[in-house]
């Protein structure tokens, strides 16, 4: 039961559902970001964020500033390129363009490297363009929220670390962080970025980044400044590191709301054994990907080891556009999203399956979900073969 | 009565204390950030925020972007002025300083007018500075929070635009939106910039912003792009033309819980007459300075003119520092601010007046604050002449 009022079930690739204590702690009485106890929140946020991403190396740094997910592309085209440097951009959906945009903002030129949609660049063409120039960074997008296109993230790290040792490996996990399994230290990322609202299970409005120690000896070797003043680590470094020493500290105001219900939520997640949440998320993946090939609908990553586990997007039937089933799936109780990738949006609709909609038992969303999509098709006339 | 946990006051120039309604809205279950409900109410909101800045004119144009208020400023460099222009920056304090910085790393020259400490640079100095060379824009900070010092705004534009018409006006008003008299229009400011958790009443994590139409024209005259990714007004002004317009787009997401925060704030705030508001922010800040002066302590401003209305920076008795005396606040349920203008942080204190402890007569932040700084100093030995 939640104490929510009552609202359709939001199964969009985020925002997510929020747990009812997170929500409670939004709504935190008004403290002083830099009193003794709200830094001991912040601090105990950054500790507990290390857990998350499964890293023991003192040398990673995490960083939790106010703003969108997009605030951790400029933390990384400001902060870990210079001007003119190159960057390569693994392109699985909508979110590669706009990281090589970010980049070239910055003066940093992004060559991407594109896949067919619902699928993702392959190791030896990845290796082949390291090979032809020197890249500082190369850029993956675990999850692509307009794809739901899943990276395979082991191999390439290490196939990156043995072509091209020195280019770090810049994970965009907005929609894959507290959903799929990311492993910071033992696969040996440099960067991995996200945001509050999707699978990490908190109101958007924080930008989340963990830098590894290599991506922190890059930043400080800079030879020119950091070419953003907000997202500048020259400015945050010494904060983050202060709250995690539980020492007041002070650049721009954080958001203690969103900090507690951070906090809130990354004390939830890591009660429990984080691989049992992502076996959660897979199993739930599995249940909803049957359905939709029972359906007879296809998926826009058509490969199993392609498939994102925390979101599916799904062609509708020939000639079906999301605004003829998403206010179908309104009056049922149930939110979709809309199409995203530009080339192909009228084709398909998006389904999010992360969070307290899957590790809650006390929530039924998932399988209203499924069963709303069944029942909206099939009142526009589709029949499932 | 307010239906928070038992707290102390919070009486520092932000955050401050929120109404229950603020809260509450902060806790509200989760939406799509394109769907029909949050796009109203964004489009709400940023038509509320064209009431609270006095502006009736069609060219001016709002933009809230999560961030903290810092994000202000990068939105001005990087939007508003191109890389080789120049910023005169009118320094009143710690917030001088950085935006100082902010313009460098965008690559524009800034050049400080500095007053003593608790002074403001004088209209005849800022003329001369204009009349040497061409500045793209003047900065002056409204209330500058690490010393509470009140600029004076009409007089300054007017003779800006007399002296050097096409130099835009930037207004930081992150300590003075919601409790100090702003007239955009009227006084025919080019840019003012706030964030949220001050006088504006709602949790920090928003960049809050209004632009004029000749800002927006000189904007879209850039010759070069703009020099961020995040903070760019080329991808935010279509985002924030089509929320005010009800009609969903992305670029990239924004926290419906802040903005419904927003919404209620805002149409509390312009729910009575602006000017009671203001005039009630006076009333309190007259009533603080009388009681400082009784207790024969000096104020950073010393001249009546100087003085801030939502806020007073109070030099502690020869000898004692702010360690020795917050704490003492604290056991008596009232959190005032430590010193932030580096030169001088040990021998001041800052008591923020804003918001609902001001205007609702329910709460007795106000008093109870004064008393506890009397009896605070007090039991340290201090006694009024």
């Amino acid at each position: 039961m939640s104490g929510q009022a009552p609202h359709p079930a939001l199964m969009i690739p985020g925002p997510i559902e929020f747990d009812d204590a997170v929500l409670q702690a939004m709504s935190h009485y008004s403290e002083s970001h830099v009193g003794a106890p709200f830094v001991a929140t912040f601090g105990e946020t950054l500790s507990l964020l290390r857990k998350l991403f499964q890293t023991t190396n003192p040398a990673s740094q995490p960083f939790v500033i106010s703003g969108s997910g997009t605030l951790g592309w400029d933390q990384v085209a400001a902060n870990l390129t210079e001007p003119g440097e190159e960057a390569l951009v693994l392109h699985t959906g909508y979110f590669g363009d706009s990281f090589a945009d970010c980049f070239e903002t910055y003066s940093v030129r992004a060559t991407q490297l594109k896949a067919p949609i619902g699928d993702r660049p392959q190791l030896p063409e990845i290796e082949a363009a390291l090979s032809e120039k020197k890249y500082a960074v190369v850029t993956v997008t675990h999850v692509d929220t307009s794809t739901g296109v899943l990276s395979e993230l082991p191999d390439l790290a290490r196939m990156v670390r043995r072509v091209s040792p020195d280019t770090l490996i810049v994970v965009d996990g907005v929609c894959s962080v507290g959903c799929e399994e990311i492993a910071f230290d033992e696969w040996d990322l440099d960067v991995v970025l996200t945001a509050s609202q999707k699978a990490v299970g908190v109101p958007a409005g924080l930008s989340i980044l963990m830098a590894s120690g290599r991506a922190m000896e890059k930043f400080k070797a800079r030879k020119t400044p950091p070419t953003s003043y907000f997202a500048s680590w020259k400015n945050w470094l010494p904060i983050m590191q202060n709250y995690e020493a539980k020492k007041p500290s002070y650049f721009a105001t954080p958001s203690p709301q969103l900090i507690h219900a951070l906090h809130t939520s990354l004390a939830q997640i890591l009660a429990r054994p984080l691989a049992t949440r992502f076996a959660e998320h897979k199993a739930a993946s599995r249940k909803i990907k049957d359905a939709v090939q029972a359906l007879g609908l296809r998926q826009l990553a058509e490969k199993p080891e392609n498939q994102a586990n925390g979101m599916t997007a799904i062609y509708l039937p020939d000639g079906l556009t999301p605004p003829e089933v998403l206010p179908n799936l309104l009056k049922k109780g149930v939110i979709f999203a809309g199409g995203l990738h530009k080339e192909i949006a009228t084709k398909y609709v998006r389904f999010g399956h992360m969070g307290v909609s899957v590790t809650d038992p006390a929530r039924n969303d998932v399988d209203k979900a499924v069963a709303a999509l069944r029942e909206a098709l099939g009142e526009v006339g589709y029949k499932a073969p």
